[in-house]
Protein backbone atom coordinates (compact mmCIF):
# COMPACT_ATOMS: atom_id res chain seq x y z
CA UNK A 1 0.00 0.00 0.00
CA UNK A 2 2.68 2.07 0.45
CA UNK A 3 4.19 1.45 -2.92
CA UNK A 4 0.73 2.40 -4.69
CA UNK A 5 -3.13 1.73 -4.85
CA UNK A 6 -3.95 -1.82 -5.46
CA UNK A 7 -5.75 -2.52 -8.98
CA UNK A 8 -9.14 -3.69 -6.66
CA UNK A 9 -8.69 -0.19 -5.02
CA UNK A 10 -8.22 1.70 -8.73
CA UNK A 11 -11.39 -0.72 -9.90
CA UNK A 12 -13.60 0.45 -7.46
CA UNK A 13 -12.35 4.16 -7.68
CA UNK A 14 -12.00 4.21 -3.73
CA UNK A 15 -8.74 4.80 -2.10
CA UNK A 16 -8.89 8.12 -0.04
CA UNK A 17 -12.19 9.24 -0.17
CA UNK A 18 -15.21 8.64 -2.04
CA UNK A 19 -18.24 11.04 -3.68
CA UNK A 20 -17.70 14.76 -3.28
CA UNK A 21 -18.96 17.79 -4.92
CA UNK A 22 -16.86 19.88 -7.72
CA UNK A 23 -14.85 21.69 -5.31
CA UNK A 24 -14.16 18.54 -3.59
CA UNK A 25 -12.91 17.28 -6.50
CA UNK A 26 -9.85 19.68 -7.16
CA UNK A 27 -8.97 19.58 -3.13
CA UNK A 28 -6.95 22.34 -1.81
CA UNK A 29 -6.80 24.09 -5.14
CA UNK A 30 -9.70 26.19 -4.58
CA UNK A 31 -9.34 29.99 -5.67
CA UNK A 32 -11.25 32.41 -4.30
CA UNK A 33 -10.75 35.52 -6.39
CA UNK A 34 -13.52 37.06 -8.01
CA UNK A 35 -13.67 37.30 -12.10
CA UNK A 36 -11.69 40.67 -13.30
CA UNK A 37 -14.95 41.20 -15.86
CA UNK A 38 -14.39 40.77 -19.57
CA UNK A 39 -17.42 42.04 -21.01
CA UNK A 40 -19.60 39.03 -21.18
CA UNK A 41 -17.89 37.85 -17.45
CA UNK A 42 -21.03 37.81 -15.86
CA UNK A 43 -23.09 34.22 -15.36
CA UNK A 44 -25.05 32.45 -16.30
CA UNK A 45 -25.41 33.22 -20.18
CA UNK A 46 -29.03 33.47 -21.18
CA UNK A 47 -30.46 30.18 -21.67
CA UNK A 48 -33.88 28.24 -23.35
CA UNK A 49 -34.19 24.65 -22.97
CA UNK A 50 -32.96 22.66 -26.14
CA UNK A 51 -34.42 19.76 -28.11
CA UNK A 52 -31.61 17.38 -27.17
CA UNK A 53 -32.33 15.35 -30.66
CA UNK A 54 -32.53 18.45 -32.72
CA UNK A 55 -29.00 19.39 -31.08
CA UNK A 56 -28.08 15.87 -31.97
CA UNK A 57 -28.78 16.08 -35.46
CA UNK A 58 -27.29 19.54 -35.95
CA UNK A 59 -24.24 18.13 -34.29
CA UNK A 60 -24.05 15.06 -36.40
CA UNK A 61 -23.97 17.23 -39.55
CA UNK A 62 -21.52 20.17 -38.34
CA UNK A 63 -18.67 17.11 -37.49
CA UNK A 64 -18.83 17.14 -41.53
CA UNK A 65 -17.87 20.41 -41.41
CA UNK A 66 -15.94 21.24 -38.25
CA UNK A 67 -15.11 18.19 -36.29
CA UNK A 68 -15.90 16.98 -33.12
CA UNK A 69 -15.53 19.98 -30.80
CA UNK A 70 -16.55 22.60 -32.58
CA UNK A 71 -19.67 20.61 -33.66
CA UNK A 72 -20.65 20.10 -29.85
CA UNK A 73 -20.01 23.76 -28.75
CA UNK A 74 -21.86 24.95 -32.45
CA UNK A 75 -24.93 22.55 -31.99
CA UNK A 76 -25.94 25.02 -28.98
CA UNK A 77 -24.86 27.68 -29.72
CA UNK A 78 -25.55 28.34 -32.69
CA UNK A 79 -29.40 27.50 -31.60
CA UNK A 80 -28.96 30.17 -28.69
CA UNK A 81 -27.41 32.48 -30.90
CA UNK A 82 -30.76 32.09 -33.01
CA UNK A 83 -32.54 32.80 -30.25
CA UNK A 84 -30.73 35.46 -28.21
CA UNK A 85 -27.41 37.13 -30.15
CA UNK A 86 -25.50 38.52 -27.91
CA UNK A 87 -23.03 36.95 -25.98
CA UNK A 88 -23.25 33.86 -28.30
CA UNK A 89 -23.20 35.84 -31.08
CA UNK A 90 -19.31 36.92 -30.09
CA UNK A 91 -18.11 33.77 -29.68
CA UNK A 92 -15.88 32.05 -31.85
CA UNK A 93 -17.59 28.88 -32.72
CA UNK A 94 -15.12 27.83 -35.88
CA UNK A 95 -11.87 28.62 -33.91
CA UNK A 96 -12.63 25.38 -31.97
CA UNK A 97 -12.10 22.83 -35.07
CA UNK A 98 -8.89 22.55 -32.97
CA UNK A 99 -10.29 20.72 -30.59
CA UNK A 100 -10.09 17.40 -33.79
CA UNK A 101 -8.86 14.32 -33.29
CA UNK A 102 -7.72 15.14 -29.42
CA UNK A 103 -6.30 18.24 -29.86
CA UNK A 104 -4.57 18.92 -33.36
CA UNK A 105 -4.70 14.95 -34.26
CA UNK A 106 -2.27 14.33 -30.98
CA UNK A 107 -5.41 12.26 -29.16
CA UNK A 108 -5.66 13.43 -26.07
CA UNK A 109 -9.16 14.42 -24.92
CA UNK A 110 -12.21 13.54 -27.03
CA UNK A 111 -13.25 16.67 -29.14
CA UNK A 112 -16.39 16.04 -27.99
CA UNK A 113 -15.78 15.76 -24.26
CA UNK A 114 -13.81 19.36 -24.74
CA UNK A 115 -16.58 20.88 -26.31
CA UNK A 116 -18.97 20.00 -23.91
CA UNK A 117 -16.84 21.40 -21.32
CA UNK A 118 -17.07 24.54 -23.42
CA UNK A 119 -20.20 24.42 -23.14
CA UNK A 120 -21.47 24.02 -19.95
CA UNK A 121 -18.43 26.40 -18.27
CA UNK A 122 -19.34 29.32 -20.61
CA UNK A 123 -22.84 29.11 -20.22
CA UNK A 124 -22.67 28.23 -16.23
CA UNK A 125 -20.09 30.02 -15.71
CA UNK A 126 -16.71 29.18 -14.12
CA UNK A 127 -16.48 27.85 -10.60
CA UNK A 128 -14.83 31.25 -9.34
CA UNK A 129 -18.55 32.72 -10.15
CA UNK A 130 -19.16 30.51 -7.06
CA UNK A 131 -21.19 28.49 -9.79
CA UNK A 132 -20.25 24.79 -9.49
CA UNK A 133 -22.86 23.11 -11.91
CA UNK A 134 -20.60 24.40 -15.37
CA UNK A 135 -17.71 22.07 -13.75
CA UNK A 136 -20.36 19.43 -12.59
CA UNK A 137 -21.35 18.96 -16.14
CA UNK A 138 -18.09 19.24 -17.62
CA UNK A 139 -17.32 15.96 -15.24
CA UNK A 140 -20.21 14.12 -15.24
CA UNK A 141 -19.71 14.11 -19.15
CA UNK A 142 -16.29 13.00 -19.05
CA UNK A 143 -17.43 9.71 -16.69
CA UNK A 144 -20.54 8.95 -18.47
CA UNK A 145 -18.43 9.09 -21.89
CA UNK A 146 -16.16 6.83 -20.44
CA UNK A 147 -18.24 3.84 -19.13
CA UNK A 148 -21.43 4.56 -22.38
CA UNK A 149 -21.66 1.85 -25.51
CA UNK A 150 -20.56 4.90 -28.33
CA UNK A 151 -22.36 6.12 -30.18
CA UNK A 152 -25.85 6.28 -28.66
CA UNK A 153 -27.22 8.72 -30.96
CA UNK A 154 -28.21 7.43 -34.40
CA UNK A 155 -29.16 10.08 -36.47
CA UNK A 156 -32.01 10.45 -38.86
CA UNK A 157 -29.86 9.74 -42.27
CA UNK A 158 -26.84 8.71 -41.26
CA UNK A 159 -23.79 9.03 -44.21
CA UNK A 160 -22.64 5.82 -43.13
CA UNK A 161 -22.68 2.82 -41.03
CA UNK A 162 -26.63 2.31 -42.80
CA UNK A 163 -27.43 -0.63 -41.00
CA UNK A 164 -25.92 -0.35 -38.03
CA UNK A 165 -22.87 -0.07 -36.15
CA UNK A 166 -20.54 -1.29 -33.67
CA UNK A 167 -20.71 0.13 -30.72
CA UNK A 168 -17.46 0.14 -28.02
CA UNK A 169 -17.00 1.78 -24.26
CA UNK A 170 -13.65 3.31 -24.43
CA UNK A 171 -13.67 3.32 -20.06
CA UNK A 172 -11.60 6.45 -21.08
CA UNK A 173 -12.22 10.37 -21.70
CA UNK A 174 -9.23 10.08 -24.57
CA UNK A 175 -9.79 10.52 -28.39
CA UNK A 176 -7.10 7.77 -29.00
CA UNK A 177 -8.50 5.22 -26.93
CA UNK A 178 -12.14 5.82 -27.72
CA UNK A 179 -11.37 5.72 -31.19
CA UNK A 180 -8.59 2.59 -31.54
CA UNK A 181 -11.58 0.72 -29.69
CA UNK A 182 -14.13 1.30 -31.59
CA UNK A 183 -11.28 0.73 -34.97
CA UNK A 184 -9.86 -2.42 -33.44
CA UNK A 185 -14.13 -3.82 -32.91
CA UNK A 186 -15.11 -2.49 -36.50
CA UNK A 187 -11.80 -3.14 -38.56
CA UNK A 188 -12.64 0.07 -40.34
CA UNK A 189 -9.28 2.74 -40.67
CA UNK A 190 -9.25 5.67 -39.80
CA UNK A 191 -9.71 7.62 -43.37
CA UNK A 192 -12.75 5.27 -43.70
CA UNK A 193 -16.69 6.28 -43.99
CA UNK A 194 -17.45 4.11 -41.41
CA UNK A 195 -15.57 5.81 -38.72
CA UNK A 196 -15.93 9.59 -39.54
CA UNK A 197 -20.12 8.43 -39.32
CA UNK A 198 -18.52 7.06 -36.08
CA UNK A 199 -17.32 9.93 -34.72
CA UNK A 200 -19.72 11.91 -36.05
CA UNK A 201 -22.24 9.73 -33.98
CA UNK A 202 -20.18 10.49 -30.69
CA UNK A 203 -20.26 14.06 -31.13
CA UNK A 204 -24.26 14.12 -31.79
CA UNK A 205 -24.55 11.79 -28.61
CA UNK A 206 -22.29 14.11 -26.61
CA UNK A 207 -24.42 17.13 -27.54
CA UNK A 208 -27.20 14.85 -26.71
CA UNK A 209 -26.43 14.06 -23.22
CA UNK A 210 -24.76 17.76 -22.77
CA UNK A 211 -28.29 19.15 -23.34
CA UNK A 212 -30.46 16.99 -21.12
CA UNK A 213 -27.91 18.36 -18.36
CA UNK A 214 -28.65 21.97 -19.55
CA UNK A 215 -31.96 21.48 -19.43
CA UNK A 216 -32.34 19.87 -16.02
CA UNK A 217 -29.97 22.72 -14.88
CA UNK A 218 -32.57 25.17 -16.33
CA UNK A 219 -35.26 23.60 -14.32
CA UNK A 220 -33.40 23.75 -11.22
CA UNK A 221 -33.22 19.74 -10.71
CA UNK A 222 -29.30 19.16 -11.81
CA UNK A 223 -27.56 17.31 -9.27
CA UNK A 224 -24.40 15.88 -10.57
CA UNK A 225 -24.32 12.05 -10.49
CA UNK A 226 -20.22 11.90 -10.96
CA UNK A 227 -18.33 10.00 -8.60
CA UNK A 228 -14.68 10.29 -9.70
CA UNK A 229 -12.66 12.21 -7.14
CA UNK A 230 -8.75 12.03 -8.71
CA UNK A 231 -6.60 14.23 -6.62
CA UNK A 232 -8.70 13.45 -3.13
CA UNK A 233 -8.85 9.15 -4.42
CA UNK A 234 -4.90 9.14 -5.75
CA UNK A 235 -3.28 11.98 -5.39
CA UNK A 236 -3.04 13.47 -8.94
CA UNK A 237 -5.05 14.78 -11.97
CA UNK A 238 -5.96 11.07 -13.08
CA UNK A 239 -8.40 9.51 -15.06
CA UNK A 240 -10.14 6.54 -13.24
CA UNK A 241 -7.96 3.36 -15.35
CA UNK A 242 -5.19 3.51 -14.00
CA UNK A 243 -4.42 -0.04 -14.76
CA UNK A 244 -5.30 0.62 -18.47
CA UNK A 245 -1.83 2.58 -18.94
CA UNK A 246 0.37 1.34 -15.62
CA UNK A 247 -0.54 -2.45 -15.99
CA UNK A 248 -0.56 -4.37 -12.10
CA UNK A 249 1.95 -1.74 -10.66
CA UNK A 250 0.12 1.55 -10.29
CA UNK A 251 2.75 3.98 -8.92
CA UNK A 252 1.29 6.13 -5.70
CA UNK A 253 2.35 10.00 -5.90
CA UNK A 254 3.90 11.44 -3.14
CA UNK A 255 1.15 12.31 -0.83
CA UNK A 256 0.65 15.36 1.53
CA UNK A 257 2.42 15.18 4.96
CA UNK B 1 5.31 -5.58 -38.88
CA UNK B 2 1.58 -6.24 -39.79
CA UNK B 3 0.86 -7.32 -35.76
CA UNK B 4 2.29 -3.34 -35.18
CA UNK B 5 5.07 -0.84 -34.98
CA UNK B 6 8.59 -1.69 -33.71
CA UNK B 7 9.60 0.44 -30.42
CA UNK B 8 12.65 1.52 -33.31
CA UNK B 9 9.53 2.73 -35.75
CA UNK B 10 7.93 4.59 -32.92
CA UNK B 11 10.77 6.49 -30.98
CA UNK B 12 12.15 7.75 -34.35
CA UNK B 13 8.56 9.17 -34.87
CA UNK B 14 8.64 7.29 -38.46
CA UNK B 15 6.26 4.67 -40.09
CA UNK B 16 5.06 5.78 -43.08
CA UNK B 17 5.84 9.38 -43.79
CA UNK B 18 7.35 11.97 -42.33
CA UNK B 19 7.35 15.54 -42.22
CA UNK B 20 4.43 17.43 -43.47
CA UNK B 21 2.28 20.64 -43.46
CA UNK B 22 -0.51 21.55 -41.17
CA UNK B 23 -2.98 19.61 -42.88
CA UNK B 24 -1.17 16.85 -43.72
CA UNK B 25 -1.42 15.61 -40.16
CA UNK B 26 -4.74 14.92 -40.58
CA UNK B 27 -5.12 13.79 -43.52
CA UNK B 28 -8.26 12.47 -45.64
CA UNK B 29 -9.93 14.79 -43.11
CA UNK B 30 -9.93 18.30 -44.57
CA UNK B 31 -13.14 20.17 -44.56
CA UNK B 32 -13.98 22.29 -47.31
CA UNK B 33 -16.96 23.76 -45.72
CA UNK B 34 -16.89 27.59 -44.80
CA UNK B 35 -17.89 29.49 -41.35
CA UNK B 36 -21.01 29.91 -40.73
CA UNK B 37 -20.59 33.25 -39.69
CA UNK B 38 -20.34 34.54 -35.38
CA UNK B 39 -20.20 38.03 -35.48
CA UNK B 40 -16.13 37.92 -34.74
CA UNK B 41 -15.88 34.67 -37.03
CA UNK B 42 -13.82 37.20 -39.35
CA UNK B 43 -9.86 36.26 -38.91
CA UNK B 44 -7.08 36.80 -38.05
CA UNK B 45 -8.55 39.31 -35.08
CA UNK B 46 -6.10 42.53 -34.63
CA UNK B 47 -2.98 41.42 -32.42
CA UNK B 48 -0.16 43.80 -31.68
CA UNK B 49 3.19 42.13 -30.81
CA UNK B 50 3.67 41.53 -27.45
CA UNK B 51 6.48 41.31 -24.75
CA UNK B 52 6.92 37.46 -23.87
CA UNK B 53 8.60 38.07 -20.56
CA UNK B 54 5.66 40.39 -19.52
CA UNK B 55 3.20 37.93 -20.59
CA UNK B 56 4.82 35.30 -18.84
CA UNK B 57 4.65 37.25 -15.32
CA UNK B 58 0.76 37.74 -15.49
CA UNK B 59 0.23 33.86 -16.47
CA UNK B 60 2.06 33.31 -13.56
CA UNK B 61 -0.12 35.17 -11.30
CA UNK B 62 -3.37 34.66 -13.07
CA UNK B 63 -2.67 30.87 -12.26
CA UNK B 64 -3.49 31.74 -9.05
CA UNK B 65 -6.40 32.99 -10.01
CA UNK B 66 -7.38 30.69 -12.84
CA UNK B 67 -5.03 28.01 -12.78
CA UNK B 68 -3.49 27.04 -16.17
CA UNK B 69 -5.37 27.01 -19.22
CA UNK B 70 -7.48 30.11 -17.97
CA UNK B 71 -4.01 32.01 -17.14
CA UNK B 72 -2.77 30.96 -20.41
CA UNK B 73 -5.89 32.63 -22.39
CA UNK B 74 -5.63 35.64 -19.70
CA UNK B 75 -2.43 36.46 -20.08
CA UNK B 76 -2.65 37.33 -23.66
CA UNK B 77 -6.22 37.94 -24.46
CA UNK B 78 -6.35 40.45 -21.65
CA UNK B 79 -3.12 42.51 -22.81
CA UNK B 80 -4.89 42.53 -26.46
CA UNK B 81 -8.36 43.37 -24.55
CA UNK B 82 -6.75 46.08 -23.51
CA UNK B 83 -4.95 47.47 -26.54
CA UNK B 84 -8.23 46.85 -29.12
CA UNK B 85 -11.32 45.92 -27.21
CA UNK B 86 -13.63 44.19 -29.24
CA UNK B 87 -13.46 41.29 -30.24
CA UNK B 88 -11.52 40.38 -26.88
CA UNK B 89 -13.49 42.21 -24.54
CA UNK B 90 -16.95 39.72 -25.38
CA UNK B 91 -14.13 36.46 -25.05
CA UNK B 92 -15.24 34.68 -21.59
CA UNK B 93 -11.76 34.05 -20.07
CA UNK B 94 -12.47 33.15 -16.57
CA UNK B 95 -15.07 30.36 -17.69
CA UNK B 96 -11.59 28.19 -19.03
CA UNK B 97 -10.79 27.68 -16.06
CA UNK B 98 -12.50 24.05 -16.58
CA UNK B 99 -8.85 23.31 -18.31
CA UNK B 100 -7.26 22.81 -14.92
CA UNK B 101 -5.80 19.96 -13.98
CA UNK B 102 -5.56 18.37 -17.66
CA UNK B 103 -9.88 18.73 -17.93
CA UNK B 104 -11.59 19.71 -13.92
CA UNK B 105 -8.96 16.93 -12.74
CA UNK B 106 -8.93 14.13 -14.80
CA UNK B 107 -5.19 14.44 -16.20
CA UNK B 108 -5.74 14.37 -19.78
CA UNK B 109 -4.60 16.78 -22.04
CA UNK B 110 -2.11 19.84 -19.47
CA UNK B 111 -4.49 22.94 -19.57
CA UNK B 112 -1.33 25.50 -20.59
CA UNK B 113 -1.27 23.44 -23.68
CA UNK B 114 -5.06 23.78 -24.45
CA UNK B 115 -5.30 27.38 -23.18
CA UNK B 116 -2.18 28.02 -26.16
CA UNK B 117 -4.52 26.44 -28.99
CA UNK B 118 -6.98 28.41 -28.00
CA UNK B 119 -4.93 31.40 -28.07
CA UNK B 120 -3.87 30.67 -31.98
CA UNK B 121 -7.00 29.52 -33.52
CA UNK B 122 -9.21 32.27 -31.85
CA UNK B 123 -6.45 34.71 -32.69
CA UNK B 124 -5.21 33.32 -36.46
CA UNK B 125 -8.75 31.71 -36.95
CA UNK B 126 -9.07 27.38 -38.06
CA UNK B 127 -8.18 25.58 -40.64
CA UNK B 128 -11.63 26.30 -42.52
CA UNK B 129 -10.85 29.80 -42.98
CA UNK B 130 -7.84 28.76 -45.34
CA UNK B 131 -5.38 30.21 -42.42
CA UNK B 132 -2.89 27.28 -40.83
CA UNK B 133 -0.93 28.99 -38.50
CA UNK B 134 -3.00 29.03 -35.85
CA UNK B 135 -3.46 25.30 -36.08
CA UNK B 136 0.43 24.97 -36.59
CA UNK B 137 1.45 26.82 -33.53
CA UNK B 138 -1.33 24.90 -31.80
CA UNK B 139 0.65 21.29 -32.79
CA UNK B 140 4.32 23.08 -32.07
CA UNK B 141 3.41 23.67 -28.62
CA UNK B 142 2.32 20.58 -27.94
CA UNK B 143 5.61 19.21 -29.55
CA UNK B 144 8.03 21.55 -27.75
CA UNK B 145 6.07 20.98 -24.68
CA UNK B 146 6.50 17.16 -24.63
CA UNK B 147 10.79 17.33 -25.17
CA UNK B 148 11.55 20.58 -22.83
CA UNK B 149 12.34 20.18 -19.83
CA UNK B 150 9.71 22.27 -18.04
CA UNK B 151 9.56 24.75 -16.38
CA UNK B 152 11.55 26.91 -18.62
CA UNK B 153 10.47 30.39 -17.15
CA UNK B 154 11.59 31.99 -13.85
CA UNK B 155 9.41 34.31 -12.31
CA UNK B 156 10.18 37.12 -10.64
CA UNK B 157 9.28 36.71 -7.77
CA UNK B 158 8.58 33.24 -7.43
CA UNK B 159 5.92 32.02 -4.55
CA UNK B 160 8.02 28.97 -3.83
CA UNK B 161 10.89 26.77 -4.78
CA UNK B 162 12.74 30.24 -4.21
CA UNK B 163 16.64 28.66 -4.59
CA UNK B 164 15.94 26.55 -7.37
CA UNK B 165 13.55 23.78 -8.83
CA UNK B 166 13.96 20.39 -10.40
CA UNK B 167 12.71 20.42 -13.83
CA UNK B 168 11.47 17.14 -15.94
CA UNK B 169 10.85 16.52 -19.47
CA UNK B 170 6.79 14.82 -19.92
CA UNK B 171 7.89 13.21 -23.24
CA UNK B 172 4.12 13.85 -23.58
CA UNK B 173 0.92 16.68 -23.52
CA UNK B 174 -0.55 15.30 -20.85
CA UNK B 175 -1.25 17.40 -17.78
CA UNK B 176 -1.25 13.50 -15.97
CA UNK B 177 2.24 12.44 -17.30
CA UNK B 178 3.50 16.27 -17.09
CA UNK B 179 2.77 16.74 -13.33
CA UNK B 180 3.28 13.00 -12.04
CA UNK B 181 7.10 13.39 -13.35
CA UNK B 182 7.70 16.67 -11.38
CA UNK B 183 6.32 15.17 -8.41
CA UNK B 184 8.06 12.03 -8.79
CA UNK B 185 11.19 13.60 -9.20
CA UNK B 186 10.61 16.15 -6.59
CA UNK B 187 8.90 14.48 -4.02
CA UNK B 188 6.32 16.90 -3.76
CA UNK B 189 2.22 16.39 -3.57
CA UNK B 190 -0.16 17.27 -6.06
CA UNK B 191 -1.42 19.82 -2.71
CA UNK B 192 1.80 21.14 -2.22
CA UNK B 193 2.81 24.93 -2.76
CA UNK B 194 6.14 23.68 -5.06
CA UNK B 195 3.87 21.96 -6.95
CA UNK B 196 1.40 24.42 -7.52
CA UNK B 197 4.50 26.98 -8.32
CA UNK B 198 6.03 24.29 -10.56
CA UNK B 199 2.69 24.24 -12.86
CA UNK B 200 1.99 28.05 -12.44
CA UNK B 201 5.63 28.42 -14.19
CA UNK B 202 4.63 25.99 -16.66
CA UNK B 203 1.66 27.98 -17.63
CA UNK B 204 4.00 31.22 -17.74
CA UNK B 205 6.68 28.89 -20.03
CA UNK B 206 3.88 28.06 -22.51
CA UNK B 207 2.32 31.59 -22.56
CA UNK B 208 6.24 33.08 -22.99
CA UNK B 209 6.66 30.61 -26.14
CA UNK B 210 3.30 31.18 -27.24
CA UNK B 211 3.49 35.02 -27.58
CA UNK B 212 7.05 33.88 -29.41
CA UNK B 213 5.55 32.15 -31.89
CA UNK B 214 2.38 34.36 -32.43
CA UNK B 215 4.88 37.81 -32.71
CA UNK B 216 7.15 35.69 -35.84
CA UNK B 217 3.75 34.98 -37.28
CA UNK B 218 2.98 38.65 -37.10
CA UNK B 219 5.86 39.60 -38.61
CA UNK B 220 4.96 37.24 -41.37
CA UNK B 221 7.95 35.15 -40.60
CA UNK B 222 6.42 31.79 -38.76
CA UNK B 223 7.54 28.35 -39.77
CA UNK B 224 6.63 25.73 -38.06
CA UNK B 225 9.01 23.00 -36.65
CA UNK B 226 6.62 20.35 -35.85
CA UNK B 227 7.29 17.11 -36.94
CA UNK B 228 4.57 14.94 -35.47
CA UNK B 229 2.08 13.24 -38.27
CA UNK B 230 0.16 10.76 -36.32
CA UNK B 231 -2.42 10.11 -38.70
CA UNK B 232 0.13 9.40 -41.37
CA UNK B 233 2.95 7.95 -39.26
CA UNK B 234 0.88 5.65 -37.17
CA UNK B 235 -2.91 5.37 -38.96
CA UNK B 236 -4.51 6.94 -35.87
CA UNK B 237 -4.76 10.18 -33.45
CA UNK B 238 -2.07 9.98 -31.22
CA UNK B 239 0.79 11.09 -29.23
CA UNK B 240 4.42 10.24 -30.24
CA UNK B 241 5.20 8.29 -27.24
CA UNK B 242 3.66 5.02 -27.65
CA UNK B 243 5.30 2.83 -25.97
CA UNK B 244 4.72 4.83 -22.53
CA UNK B 245 1.63 3.16 -22.60
CA UNK B 246 2.05 0.43 -24.77
CA UNK B 247 4.84 -1.21 -23.65
CA UNK B 248 6.54 -3.32 -26.36
CA UNK B 249 3.63 -4.45 -27.90
CA UNK B 250 2.08 -1.21 -29.60
CA UNK B 251 -0.78 -2.40 -31.62
CA UNK B 252 -0.92 -1.87 -35.40
CA UNK B 253 -4.51 0.13 -36.33
CA UNK B 254 -6.58 -1.14 -39.21
CA UNK B 255 -5.55 1.06 -42.14
CA UNK B 256 -7.23 1.82 -45.25
CA UNK B 257 -7.15 -0.86 -47.78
Amino acid sequence: MEEGLSRREIIKGVGLVGIGAAFAKIGGMVSKAEAKGGKHEKWPWPYEKLDPAKTAEIAYNEWYRVFCGAAVIGSIFMQLRDKFGEPYASFPIDSFIFLEGGNVGWGTICGSNAGASVVSNVIIGPRIANVTEGHEIADEILEWYSKTAMPVFVPKDPRSNKTGIIKTTSNSPLCHVSVGRWMKASGKSIGSDERKDRCARVAASVAYRTVELLNDWKDGKYHSSATWTPVKSVGITAQQNCGNCHGSSVPMPPMKK
